[in-house]
């Protein structure tokens, strides 16, 4: 496998539960979890940026990518594997060097062309074949770390990104 | 089976978990799930329509409908039966042509007279007996979804709606 | 076991799984699930009343038993057993004609002195060890519904009361 | 095991499931447990302070802190075993009398000193491998209510404990 030199992912059924809460006066809520942050935080210490391609075009999205300080941020996007590749073209790098976590039929595109494609273990099955790796936890359990700390796991760098980590708090 | 011509379901219990949020300020929220979208988007590109049928009449219902371009709603009812009936009338199709999905007892009537009836997995013993398809999913986990792929998989129209669905994003 | 005159009940953990949400303003929700109201239903079609002590004191459960037209609340009790008298007092019933499910240390000394006593599947032990009846749900799972129609399927009235809620549908 | 004099706790992934619900007008909330309040009442009547110790800083524990009587309450926290020897020092104990719960990377310094320390059964590998105990409940599940429960139960006090809430009741 290549070394990776960014990680993008789809955001609803993969930072969340595919959950949508509706109330009656037009607001609505997303439900993230805090497990992820720390595979943002792993992947900045070690000058792999994060980013979020995603269908939705929500305010909810946009403050939770603020307060994780992830700034490549595509919402409304129909066309996925487009973006991806203005991404790459950006950072000056191939598709064979991005990790893509996805979950729906809009996210194939993508997962057939990166260099490294996951998908949640509650992905439906069809999507599940277009991956190399189905990963154990659901959206929403915090299956975007369990991707970040799988690949530091394969490159023998999670040890490293923990210290980091650690030695950061002191 | 006979060709389905409309897909109508019921709402709590199936597009949710049942779940149902009360704040202090008079406000109520219920938890979609994305998943499902996908099930309403499959049978418009097969010119399915997908309607619900629902006893309760909330604003939060009918955004949610909006927002997956459902035009056939009707909230607050209490005998579904005599509506799916209405619904038959303006299609001009056969009860024996409509499918049901629901989860409780005021389902039953309904149910029991649909050319395909099923029923979540988390659903009473005693309307499980009722139906035809004892699905895998519970309610608010894409139980519909999964409702509309099960039947587009018996029909061998699953791949050709995943096709149309990709053919779109491009 | 003698007829029950009364369902009483335990409010959080039973009508919920425990969750209490907390946001930013000062407001709070609960989630309820929309499955339990059939047991209120049922027991109303027999005409058994159904009735919630608790300790906590919200509008939000003012706003859900008004919903399902309970009309018995008592919010904010910290000495369960003296209420559940009173309502007996009030029945004209006795104690052993009471139905009471709850999950937790202080629903003790009702669980100990009432006709049926119930918990849901997720109680502590030392709450389980006191109740006539485990329940197979947990709390928010429609486990206050799973109490009524186990106690009218042993006394053979479970038909009669889905016959009933059908018949009142048309 | 010395006789702990506080119990302290991480926030996210403990006291809750990690779940963090933002809207789009920007609200957030958290899903606590009424479960974990037993165990914050029985450490009182025992005499034994609880604490909470979170990076995050937000109205909605405030709140909760508030609501539960929890008075030790350091919020924004980044070097966590800083603010637990800040806390020892006016308690005047030492970290061996210190019981913790944490469930993520920021918690490991101080599981790794402390008298007592434990984490939710859903906690990464890494850090259940730092605790002497990992527990049987997921984050949000009353976790915090086990760890003291399970505590009390192995200095022989649970009863006591149960026994001094129900005679509080009366």
């Amino acid at each position: 496998m290549k070394d990776i030199r960014i990680f993008l992912s789809d955001l609803d059924g993969v930072w969340t539960d595919g959950g949508m809460y509706y109330d009656n006066e037009g607001n609505e809520l997303k439900r993230f979890n805090t497990a992820d942050s720390a595979g943002v935080l792993f992947l900045r210490m070690l000058d792999i940026p994060a980013g979020i391609v995603t269908g939705e075009d929500t305010e909810i999205v946009a403050r939770r990518a603020r307060k994780l300080g992830i700034t490549i941020l595509h919402m409304g996007v129909r066309d996925k594997l487009s973006v991806v590749r203005e991404i790459c073209g950006e950072l000056e790098c191939g598709l064979d060097e991005v990790a893509y976590l996805g979950d729906d039929i809009i996210d194939i595109p993508v997962l057939e062309k990166v260099g490294l494609s996951a998908a949640p273990a509650n992905a439906p099955a069809y999507v599940k074949d277009k991956v190399r790796w189905v990963l154990d936890k659901k959206g929403g359990e915090g299956v975007f770390r369990e991707f970040v700390e799988k690949y530091l796991s394969e490159k023998g760098l999670l040890e490293k990104a923990i210290n980091l980590y650690l030695s950061g708090i002191k």
